[in-house]
């Protein structure tokens, strides 16, 4: 059964690993859902934290072919792990006198920062699961979103344990 | 001279795009900073926000070649536009009993969030500009860093412009 499954991918921090990695789910035709890549607590080590579209079998195929690459240092299947998962995005609505306070209240809602203000726009940024940033941005469409980006999802796992 | 620089970049959301621009990363030796990718207000558009260490003229030469690509459909050099950065990271440190509350001080005076506790560990989500999540990660780090995931920036133009 085909499903979102996260992974964790720690590699060295070097040019065109991200090129290798990303080119490796194209040729398997992976379809990627998300991906995010930032450096971690060691600056030699980037984290690459993707969700991707995939069976089971697919999965382990992926994360053997990962195994090769000797810029990988370790793959993780975290889908079934107790996780934190989390994803920020910026949203830039159409606002005006008369809708400020609405999208004020939504942002309250959610727990929204609003990080600008013009005559004619408010932009929040939002942080949480990806399905509560799917929902304020449906809240958010009957204003008209100008522009919106996100990070895609990043992920730890809970308690003492590391990935 | 060789600065960072935040490219915007608008592609089709299809397999293998990520693949396309990250090898013309490679190909042309450009050292990727950090790399977020998220879908947009329209599910079948993407935006790469990337972050690169290169001088004008390279800067220059890249747009042109990402240009060339099919599934790009706009690409904006953001460095020098009043902008809104963000970045997210979930970082898990080492906790005790006696060091709980002085790690929370610290969480509160960044608006972290204290996302998961174990016996032996705290885990904090804090957004923020780059150099705010590095200040944080550097007080933690007497406390030793377990794991640590960012998700790379993401930017938006201030005000009513769109990019």
């Amino acid at each position: 059964m085909v499903t979102r499954r996260t992974l964790s991918i720690l590699v060295e921090n070097q040019p065109g690993v991200l090129a290798k990695v990303a080119g490796l789910f194209r040729r398997r035709g992976y379809n990627i859902h998300s991906l995010a890549v930032g450096i971690t607590e060691n600056p030699e080590v980037s984290r690459i934290v993707t969700v991707v579209e995939a069976g089971p079998e697919e999965t382990e195929q992926i994360i053997k072919q990962l195994n090769k690459l000797v810029e990988v240092l370790r793959v993780n299947d975290v889908t079934n792990h107790h996780t934190v998962d989390r994803e920020l995005a910026l949203v830039k609505v159409n606002a005006t006198p008369g809708t400020r306070a609405e999208i004020m209240e939504v942002a309250s809602i959610f727990r929204a920062n609003v990080v600008d203000v013009s005559e004619k726009t408010m932009t929040l940024e939002v942080t949480g699961k990806g399905e509560k940033i799917d929902a304020i941005i449906q809240l958010l469409r009957k204003h008209g979103i100008r522009e919106m980006v996100r990070t895609g999802q990043v992920t730890l796992v809970r308690g003492v344990q590391t990935t």
